[in-house]
């Protein structure tokens, strides 16, 4: 992709963004449809249909030789990840869309041949909007994020994890990420993997980390967290690749070495 | 005290409050002097004492005969809750105050004879001020909230809670706290107890549990929950008084017996 291309498909990206999240907010108030998923915590409105199939026409539109990874119904099936990929969350902590009219995101990621090349994370209700362009730098709103703080101490760091995985469960020991917690000076739950990777990037958190995501989970915060020298592997320290379903450490570069440690013993 | 002087001070702690907030936003990017207290994880700054003693000094002026229980020392030290008595945190969430610069509340609560008159918690970052006067309902800004969802189910339910009392702890089996988060449909952590009190008065999330305490993070909560109709007890469902150090499980009234039975099992 050339840079007058990039700088379009940006620019257009962030306008449609900024649409999606105005339209809403104007129909926050509305009343619900709400229908489960896969089970009764797993949410989805028709908000969320709506949200995705703006942004699905406009890219068949606009980007016809595109494709399209997403959560709800109007994406492609991608077995590989050649050519230029959109891969989106039309709105990312769907739990919080319907209990609290707040804390979701709009997470948007463009990858070609693999390689995430535009992201955004947007923060609706706060009106927040977190970008990225590969090689020019992670930004909230105007303001550009500075590289994360290299000397951050676990001991000194908050982190972001949901409360499951301190109970029993099949994918980590407990007793480990009981002991991670209690050795971090604290713990975050916001309910929303988008939002989690933005403060993680903007420094508001050291890192988050959970056991399993789906690519359109991650794809806009891997961008935007690697702008800032943010390190993103899964529990194994494995790089993770676009379309993969995994676990996710997201984290300051100076804590990730011990957060792996404790993660190689937890693993099961 | 009499309807008037009572709005008048309703409308004292507003202004005040507003003016505290303007204060801290406007000094949010300075350097900070951070100390520890109690232990590592108990952070307070130059902020938190410059915004109690400007409370401070505003009660000495205005109401000389008005005590201040407070978190960082401009107060006096109450043995009883006699006449009218101010109770300040004024910055409620530390840790976020320092890490995030965000996500921190004003918190304050004015009682006569131990019953709460006058709350307001001010989410300072977004600008959000939670306020109640008793008896006259509570609000979010300019919007009244509405009375709790009477027909709540717990395993609908998102909970407040601290990652803390998942893990081995000395006041409660972390074991059946483990299984009420399996239970409830989500678990969230803000890292301020005044926001997440405010969370549950406006319906954003459901409970918030704690097993420890200060009067100076509960005193505005109690009064704002109280007048949407909230449920504040502490785990053995008794009645917390204006000077307690206790623990709280604050909730929507309709999972409220079902969250204490939970409690009655986890406590030690």
């Amino acid at each position: 992709m050339d840079a007058v291309t990039r700088e379009t498909l940006f620019n257009r990206v962030r306008s449609w963004t900024l649409e999606a999240g105005a339209f809403i907010r104007n129909k926050i108030n509305d009343p619900l449809t709400i229908k489960t998923k896969s089970n009764p915590k797993d949410l989805v409105t028709e908000m969320d249909r709506k949200v995705e199939f703006f942004f699905a026409a406009k890219i068949k539109r606009y980007y016809p030789e595109h494709r399209l990874l997403s959560e709800e119904g109007y994406g492609d099936t991608l077995t590989d990840s050649s050519g230029t990929v959109w891969i989106i969350d039309p709105i990312d902590g769907t739990m919080n869309f319907v209990h609290q009219k707040q804390n979701f995101a709009i997470s948007i990621g463009v990858y070609e041949h693999g390689v995430g090349e535009i992201g955004f994370i947007y923060d609706v209700m706060n009106n927040n909007l977190f970008s990225a362009m590969r090689g020019n730098g992670a930004f909230k709103n105007a303001r550009k994020l500075s590289p994360l703080d290299s000397g951050k101490k676990l001991h000194e760091s908050i982190l972001c994890l949901n409360h499951y995985w301190l109970s029993e469960n099949r994918l980590v020991d407990e007793k480990v990420m009981q002991q991670l917690i209690k050795d971090v000076r604290g713990t975050r739950t916001y309910g929303s993997a988008a939002l989690e990777f933005a403060y993680v990037a903007e420094g508001a958190a050291d890192a988050y980390i959970t056991m399993r995501l789906e690519p359109w989970d991650i794809a806009a915060g891997r961008i935007i967290l690697g702008e800032v020298g943010g390190k993103l592997t899964d529990i194994h320290g494995e790089t993770t690749e676009m379309l993969d379903r995994t676990s996710i450490v997201a984290c300051n570069p100076s804590i990730q070495a011990n957060l792996l440690e404790y993660l190689s013993k937890a693993k099961k």
